[in-house]
């Protein structure tokens, strides 16, 4: 069921194109227009079938009805001050950035009808080569809308992600972003941490504790800079972290095993209602 | 091929369970006991065809010809002691432990010919329900000799471990430990403190990186407990780790994006050769 006539996408890698196969799968689109400044990514996309147009140009979006910011953080920041002179005054904007608190409060003073989401689906992989239409079916999408944001680009949107097969909740960006620091961020800077400092020369050692635990380690270190640098509330829970684990330190330190075991119960009950 | 007569493997969980049905599989024993005080444990083990025989009786070591400990740290420490009086004195022992300074330390004294060992296999479930005839195979088994070991024992235990597809590797208990503490001790510690800072109400959002970063938190916390108690090492790889942390957060405060970029730059390509 069309939902919008002329969508461009700008950026078209996991997450963009994998938007793009998922809404020609569901007819969601009369037009998907790819915009990147990769021609080899766009001539991809359009042999993958995810887009109907591919272009470098961002004037593109001049005639679009919605426009999907896929991009890393700072990209859409820049971007959206690039397109902001240019999109209709009725285009639905969206982007799917990884924090929100930044974006959204200058999105939301950009354009008349923007609304922040974040689909919590993706991997450690990158790029049109590993985009997957069923890659959001079951997830979870945050969306971030303000006082500000226009109803009905807020209804439309909504109903964009669930016809993606996503659940969607409503948050403040604020609280996007401190709980993405404890169920994301923060594990991604652990990960990064942990396979930082073991030495080369143990890594033929590794099992697959270490493997699970710093998989998303492989992730992309620019895309990530940007999400630690633009989640303003990411530091406090580094903090606590930190406290956790000065607070083992020390039970090792005493020898203290029943409070070590109470502190390693706790989580594994934590672990268990995960999965 | 059979490699010894009787064998008494102490402790029918995980690790006990699936050497039983490697070995058996391999045919690599005439006879194997396994000794356990849970005699639901002991008939489970029987149904499965892991063990001839059960018994809640250490006394049964005096004729075992190889007796493998496959209990938690402390436990193997404690066992050691209640069987050193019993077993024969041409006895090969070996343990399983997941540290190996302490135990080998004490094992070495204790029985004539000891060989610490320690599979790299496993994962955080235990008990005989899961036990796997294949788990060891294609993984990596260090055996921790000292210049006290019998070299027939030595010579013996390589044999069964290579026997059941292993990749044997020779190490002191020291460099196991300090190895393991990188590989595997700090990444569990790690993922415990993760989970256990989460705040439960934002669990519903947790994704894939979150799960997989944290699915060695759902260990048993005994186990663990010792296993962090009884590395000396551990501490050393704690205090890295918290200096990453702390790095990292420095060049967040800084907004040093490039020197951000140069480290998950330098994690993620050494994650790269984990695969």
């Amino acid at each position: 069921m069309r939902l919008f006539d002329k969508v461009a996408i700008v950026g078209v890698g996991l997450i963009g194109g994998s938007l793009a196969l998922a809404m020609k799968k569901k007819k969601l689109a009369r037009k998907i227009i790819g915009v990147s400044r990769h021609k080899k990514t766009l001539s991809l996309a359009r042999k993958n079938r995810a887009i109907d147009e591919g272009t470098q140009d961002l004037s593109i979006v001049r005639d679009a009805d919605l426009v999907i910011l896929a991009a890393p953080v700072k990209t859409i920041l820049r971007l959206a001050e690039k397109i902001a002179p240019l999109v209709k005054r009725d285009c639905v904007v969206i982007d799917v950035g990884s924090t929100k608190e930044e974006i959204v409060s200058k999105l939301d003073r950009l354009f008349s009808r923007y609304v922040g989401t974040h689909p919590l689906a993706g991997s450690e992989k990158r790029g049109i080569n590993n985009a997957d239409p069923f890659i959001f079916e079951g997830s979870l999408c945050i969306l971030t809308p303000t006082k500000n944001t226009d109803p009905a680009a807020k209804r439309k949107t909504e109903e964009l992600w669930r016809k993606l097969g996503v659940r969607v909740v409503f948050l403040s960006g604020r609280a996007h972003d401190r709980i993405l620091s404890f169920i994301s961020h923060l594990p991604h800077l652990a990960a990064f941490s942990l396979i930082g400092i073991a030495p080369r020369q143990y890594l033929r050692f590794a099992a697959s504790g270490l493997k699970d635990t710093t998989r998303i380690a492989a992730s992309d270190p620019g895309l990530w800079a940007d999400i630690f640098l633009s989640n303003a509330g990411l530091l406090k829970a580094v903090s606590l972290f930190e406290d956790e684990l000065r607070k083992i330190k020390s039970a090792i330190k005493s020898k203290d095993r029943s409070l070590l075991i109470k502190i390693l119960k706790g989580a594994k009950k934590k672990r268990e209602l995960l999965e």
